[in-house]
């Protein structure tokens, strides 16, 4: 069976075989730069892993893998753009690097180059896989949009919030271990068990990074972020804080997201300790254990020997317990 | 046969009836609004017309109408963002009624709604019709970015101008034509002459844009724009002028196009009696001439009877006579 470092290298091979054309160097450049930009490959070696819990033969998987990450990159740069981000991995963002211009059209050319690499599957099985792109592709538009919505909503739910990270973050996941099972041979029970893994696992891979995001300083984890807090942000934390504050945290919770001149780590500390005293950490480490519970009876009831579904299991445990 | 009303009639039918969820709202009613701006549905109905140059059956032809056209109007929303346009079709675009963020994510999900469209074809002909979209598709976003490469650039050339109309405009007139045809039941050799055809029909349709935005103001036309010659838009026309002109003519062409402020119908009028003393506008004509007479080349050697050509012979020729 393929390791996650065999995925790894076999989608770096490949996405460096991808053929773009010289010219528009401002077109395809900036596709080349996203694509080499130190990804992960998570979710197009989550393809290769989900088809190798059936199938000996990867092969058929891995213009979907492709696909699945092109399309991610996608709605990267996109998402740079609408967030005004500057950094990605460490890098600077395509609409810094060269404009927004040529960022919006680079990933406009991408999302088409992804459904080029997803065409180019076994005809036989894109009668399936192909829904499973398209309807994941505008669930991730959604998500997206609510985020935004969000943004300058105060109302916002704990339901809400997680169908917005459903959509925006986890459908994809579910959605490459779907594709990679359908590529597998994968019966419809299965593929959908999976798909119901990746989700939960893919909700439980936000929630974590909302959670690390705020407490990645202490002594359990890595190093102080605070993004989340400074821009006020809607996480499941702040929802449930607000929910829960009585009327004098309420006060200062409000105080501090009005704020508009403050100093960043003392709002940073402030917000935690609210947190901290409301209980919000543990209600969010508890969302994210029950979503990793739900993930395992999925991938449980998957029809295929306990040893085939380690790789999987393996990979959702990392998700799990990394610190940063 | 479709007259063109038919066909018109047939594509607002259906685009109609394209089912859109509700929410999130800011991302599917840019989307509505967009699609129903009042637009002349001409490529849609010339894959309807073309697949019924073969055929009476049009049915396999209307998903690949409804993906051209909600493909192109994803284009002209990403376009407006770069152009910083106000208007289309005489009403606010997308990104002046909402906002940047949003039109940057609903042109994203009308590409991948546009590809649901197209998935809904017969799936005999999609392994035809795939590559000629896609293959259009990554054209057009080329011809958009060279298009904005030679804003800044002084040393276009006649030929990478066409060639760059060509990916912008005209090979998605083509593609549509021949995306019909194949829906027709056409064979290759038809559905050839047909992208020819097509294709010179859509450059002279650009070179026609170009001309009667300089020229629309003469009795032989309507009224007067001149939007390309304010903002130094490199045309056919300019480029030929620079490449003719005197030492005299190119002094003056360079001062207007360097001059930071200036009288709009001045400069219009200026530009326009150079254009004219230097026969720049016959040379446009001619050109146009000469792309029609290649589309008509093309068109005649399609293997049907003369009559049935008749719908496509008389919207290329309207193309070639409007005066707006």
């Amino acid at each position: 069976m393929l390791s996650l470092d065999d995925c790894q290298l076999l989608i770096h091979k490949h996405i460096n075989e991808i053929k773009l054309p010289e010219l528009p160097s401002n077109l395809y450049n900036p596709i080349r730069y996203m694509l080499n930009l130190g990804a992960k490959r998570v979710r197009p070696s989550l393809v290769l892993m989900s088809c190798n819990l059936f199938s000996e033969h990867i092969e058929p998987a891995i213009s979907v893998a492709l696909a699945v990450e092109v399309f991610h990159n996608f709605t990267l740069i996109h998402d740079d753009i609408m967030d005004e981000s500057a950094l990605r991995r460490n890098h600077p963002t395509v609409h810094m690097k060269w404009n927004s211009d040529i960022a919006l059209l680079s990933g406009d050319a991408m999302v088409i180059k992804a459904y080029e690499l997803l065409f180019q599957s076994d005809k036989n099985l894109l009668t399936q896989l192909f829904p499973v792109f398209n309807n994941t592709a505008l669930a991730v538009c959604e998500g997206q949009q609510h985020d935004m919505d969000y943004e300058s909503r105060e109302d916002v739910s704990v339901d809400e919030y997680l169908a917005m990270i459903e959509k925006k973050t986890a459908v994809l996941i579910a959605a490459s271990i779907k594709m990679g099972a359908i590529c597998g041979g994968a019966d419809r029970n299965d593929s959908e068990l999976l798909f119901d893994f990746g989700k939960n696992i893919g909700i439980a891979f936000q929630l974590q990074d909302d959670l690390l995001d705020v407490f990645a300083d202490s002594d359990e984890f890595g190093k102080i972020c605070g993004n989340d807090i400074v821009s006020n942000k809607k996480t499941l934390m702040l929802i449930e804080a607000l929910s829960r504050a009585g009327a004098n945290e309420k006060g200062e919770l409000i105080f501090w997201l009005n704020k508009k001149e403050f100093d960043r780590d003392e709002k940073i500390e402030t917000i935690r300790r609210i947190y901290q005293a409301l209980g919000v950490d543990i209600i969010a480490k508890q969302r994210i254990e029950s979503c990793h519970q739900n993930a395992m009876d999925s991938l449980n009831k998957v029809s295929v020997p306990f040893d085939r579904k380690k790789m999987l299991l393996d990979f959702s445990n990392n998700l799990m317990h990394r610190k940063k």
